[in-house]
């Protein structure tokens, strides 16, 4: 654990750089703005990181104009929290107040940051706004049908693409909080096997295993999901009293964070003795993953490290469909864009900390799925997860 | 704790009752279907369970019909969870598709269901979805444009009113949960002396907190906020490494869960010794909260709630307008509909949680808070925090 890894929250450096990025990318779509409302997307903008965003009450919202520091239009109970990020435009309104809820302060904001980059008054300017795969609008749709008017002539415009190539990359500090994290979370199924025995019911498994990675120094575990059993069906699925006996299987799924930022990796183990079944399922879905790694190389796709996966899982198994994706982009949220299916075809770059997760269909209607972390470097992938060992562990 | 108190999920009974009650709104309103994509609405409807929800990617879609169960389309991944349900008809398509993210099988069965109530096929019927305050919409908006065409001639109105008419009354087994977590955590605040010192810095204080509510049953804590100093001006604040000294005061605010229901109440204490002001500035919170439950009778409205906490307030010092209310609903969310506003004029009726939560200026630019939380019933407020003392408490 290195100094830079403890270090909480970001420089102002790491914030200019982001708008600036974005910046140049509004300016070569020729959108005069960019407006989000959603937690990722204003955390990235100005750093502003609180669980309040759990309240559907309130809106927020940020905007970033076409050169300068972004605007905060934010309900009063925020402000404080604001005022410690780099944001200095900071307005807001008492909220809830549901007859205006910061929809004409957040119109009139829009109005004067596009003023400034209009030659006539009767100009119609482009607001980019996400809304495309991946993204939501988080304010009432009444609100952004009164919003749309009240802009006019203006308009606003699908700015996915640009949030999507800003997150995707991430700086070495990012990185390291994510690596930070996956540490952690590796850690924390290095113990498993002292943490868990036959007998406990899976609800008092979920909960060790929970009180493990806080005690390991995970900040929480927004993201906990598994199950027990001779095989399952369910890979996202809460605990039961069901009670753990010997030759069950055990997943444990956990996007645990640091600092803002998730790992997402599962592992798989066996209490007491398992079936050659389970075993030679666990081993291909762990060479799918190990074919992946090996081509996660920059200038590859998204597509090519699914087709490697795909191959694997084809030559020994059945694929399962059900899940959609061999992986995806991990950040400031447990799953990101890209995805790794067969047409996404994201070109893979140097700063991309991505997902590989490979899973087929074996025994009874079961899925056996494996999952590991890891950063897209000059020559291939880093993995920041510990990677998983090569033959189903066994819990004695 | 009563057995009813650790029972899990609910029965198919309840599930009947919800959708019986909003077949009649929808019945009321002239409304031919319910569209709902957000997650509490989504596990009101159907008792579908997981913190799956976090990963932005696939949208999850339920429609009430006009009779008869709920319908759910989604991604195949959630299938198998979905089965455990009292949902029986269940339509997936394989998630990650950006291409047609679910829209054409939503169109269709959307089509499907209004066919049933109608008289003419170029009839324009009515499909009900929340648009207004404390709604999102957890689509692309790209998605939405695209739904709505495919829908025409029928439209979306607001159906707001009908989903917070619904939450907003409790159901035993529901009251039963919340209940169950408030005793947890008022159990943690009263380990509180005994967990915390002076020489900690706030991030332990935080931690040790978020570990003894998980080992006193909470399921998760998904929201933990707090300060400590000689008086706080964020309220919704992240820990820092400032490290607590005598004469500080602490605040913790948590909305922990149990069977995915929330708690949200805060407590404050102080450090070894504390000033006359901030004595003075607890009590008249706690006096405020004293006289709302003592009002929070059916028949009264939330607006009341506002008015006796308000002149309380007022009497004794600057009531303090950031915050925007004193308080609010609580459930399957940390905060619900309605707001103890000014103008707010919900009626209390049998069975509403709500939290009271006054608030006010004191010092140098600093927050006082007080939370609790009850049930309304027939002859007034029960509550289900245990009752914080009247006195702020020192921790020696």
């Amino acid at each position: 654990m290195t100094e830079s890894n403890t270090r909480r929250g970001f420089p102002v450096e790491e914030f200019e750089q982001r708008a600036q990025k974005a910046q140049d990318l509004l300016r070569d779509k020729g959108i005069s703005a960019l407006l989000v409302c959603t937690e990722p997307e204003v955390r990235y903008l100005t750093g502003f990181h609180t669980p309040f965003w759990q309240s559907p009450t309130r809106p927020w919202f940020v905007i970033l104009p076409i050169s300068g520091k972004p605007i905060a239009i934010i309900p009063s109970i925020g402000e404080t929290s604001m005022r410690e990020t780099w944001v200095e435009d900071i307005r807001t309104w008492s909220s809830p107040n549901p007859v205006d809820e910061g929809i004409s302060l957040l119109s009139n904001t829009l109005k004067e940051v596009l003023k400034l980059d209009s030659k006539t008054s009767d100009q119609s300017l482009k607001v980019g706004l996400p809304m495309g795969n991946e993204t939501h609008l988080r304010m009432p749709l009444n609100d952004f049908e009164q919003l749309m008017k009240n802009l006019q002539p203006h308009v606003f415009v699908d700015a996915t693409e640009i949030v999507k190539s800003l997150r995707c990359i991430k700086s070495e500090r990012e990185i390291s909080k994510i690596s930070k994290i996956c540490g952690i979370v590796s850690e924390g199924f290095a113990s498993l096997p002292n943490l868990l025995n036959i007998g406990m019911t899976e609800r008092e498994a979920f909960h060790s295993f929970r009180l493990k990675l806080l005690e390991l120094g995970a900040d929480d575990v927004p993201y906990l999901v598994g199950a027990t059993g001779p095989g399952f069906s369910d890979i996202i699925k809460q605990p039961s009293d069901r009670i753990i006996e010997p030759g069950d299987l055990v997943m444990f799924d956990t996007g645990s964070t640091y600092d803002g930022y998730f790992s997402d990796f599962d592992r798989n183990m066996a209490f007491h003795f398992t079936t050659d079944e389970a075993k030679s399922a666990y081993e291909i879905v762990w060479k799918a993953t190990e074919a992946a790694l090996k081509v996660a190389l920059p200038g590859n796709t998204t597509s090519d490290l699914w087709k490697v996966m795909g191959s694997v899982l084809e030559a020994e198994s059945e694929r399962n469909d059900s899940v959609g994706r061999f992986g995806h982009g991990l950040g400031m949220q447990v799953t990101e864009w890209p995805s790794n299916t067969r047409n996404d075809e994201t070109v893979l770059t140097e700063g991309m900390v991505l997902t590989v997760e490979p899973n087929l269909s074996w025994g009874d209607g079961y899925i056996m799925v494996h999952e590991e972390n890891f950063v897209v470097r000059s020559d291939g992938a880093e993995l920041l997860s510990k990677r998983a060992s090569q033959e189903l562990e066994i819990i004695n």
